[in-house]
């Protein structure tokens, strides 16, 4: 196959990006350092990535960010950059990908244990990933000439929580949560919310 | 109690309003026709509205549009109205609301059942009713004062299918799916989403 990844220079896209080339052809998008620029954000933006792609057989998005931040800190603007940015982003690709990919193509994107098990700080991200959980669930159902579309739902990643100078022994290495993407690429889910620790 | 609801003249606002006027001082608000206008797609908006209210125990909130419409015509504007409107206009209710609620008070928001069970053309409502539910699980790990938050998940109306002309038989009366909201505001139930069909 040959498989777009979204944000392939990230943390866990770079995984995704690493185990897919595999087996397969990888053509890398993020906002740098990727084969293809496009920043999610923008629609037109992802409208250009798919006409410099060419034909594309499935989509991994690791892309999008949303703003961490208390109840009461969270500014309308916070809101505002994360609908944009993780939800709508995705939301877009898979909005305008839809008349770019093959027949029996798969977009696979991204939302994060926060949206059904959250903790303080994360009103924007529970809200933004359990919106695009409800948006694959209803996308399924419309998509056709056999394309499907999943969720990999990660929990932390250890390189994140190293990162972040916090203990890291309750994340998850990022090449084990990239293994629920293939899971989804290769694998004949339709719709689902795939919680990387069913597949561990 | 004192309570405000938001939407009261809504199909299943008027309801709720009626179930809960039985035993509490009810204040309606929403667009029209009602004690106090709101625009809930405004901050300032809903902002001037906690300031003319006073003091309150617990504010319902059954306000809220979002945009029906097939995957591949739904447009950008459809999506940013749903986002502004039925999502953001009530987390706007909670995050304004909770500097004005009294201690011990609660919120009850509305998602509905597409969040979960979705149907063709939906993708935008799905998504903003599990947005919903996402921020209601999170916000609730923040609020402090005892302060509650949840969010009744409604099925259709029978009023709504027989005012679209549709079979009704498989709705649920107004007056019953305002139950749900009831047991919200007089319960302790705490960050939960109370599917109406579990007290029915």
């Amino acid at each position: 196959m040959r498989i777009l990844v979204v944000g392939a220079t990230g943390t866990i896209g770079r995984e995704v990006a690493a185990a897919l080339r595999q087996n397969h052809e990888v053509v890398s998008a993020g906002r740098t350092a990727a084969e293809l620029q496009v920043d999610i954000s923008e629609p037109a933006s992802i409208l250009a990535m798919f006409e410099q792609a060419g034909p594309f057989d499935a989509l991994v998005s690791a892309a999008g960010s949303a703003r961490f931040g208390a109840l009461i800190e969270l500014s309308d603007d916070d809101y505002l950059f994360s609908l944009k940015n993780k939800l709508m982003g995705q939301v877009n690709l898979v909005r305008i990908g839809q008349r770019f990919i093959t027949p029996n193509g798969s977009f696979t994107l991204t939302s994060g244990i926060l949206a059904k098990e959250p903790m303080p700080g994360c009103c924007a991200i529970s809200m933004v990933n359990a919106g695009l959980e409800g948006f694959v669930r209803a996308a399924q159902l419309e998509l056709d000439r056999g394309i499907r579309v999943n969720i990999v739902s990660p929990v932390w990643v250890k390189e994140t929580l190293v990162a972040m100078g916090r203990d890291s022994a309750s994340g998850m290495p990022a090449a084990q949560v990239a293994r629920t993407y293939v899971a989804s690429v290769t694998g004949s889910q339709r719709g689902m919310v795939m919680d990387v620790r069913e597949l561990a």
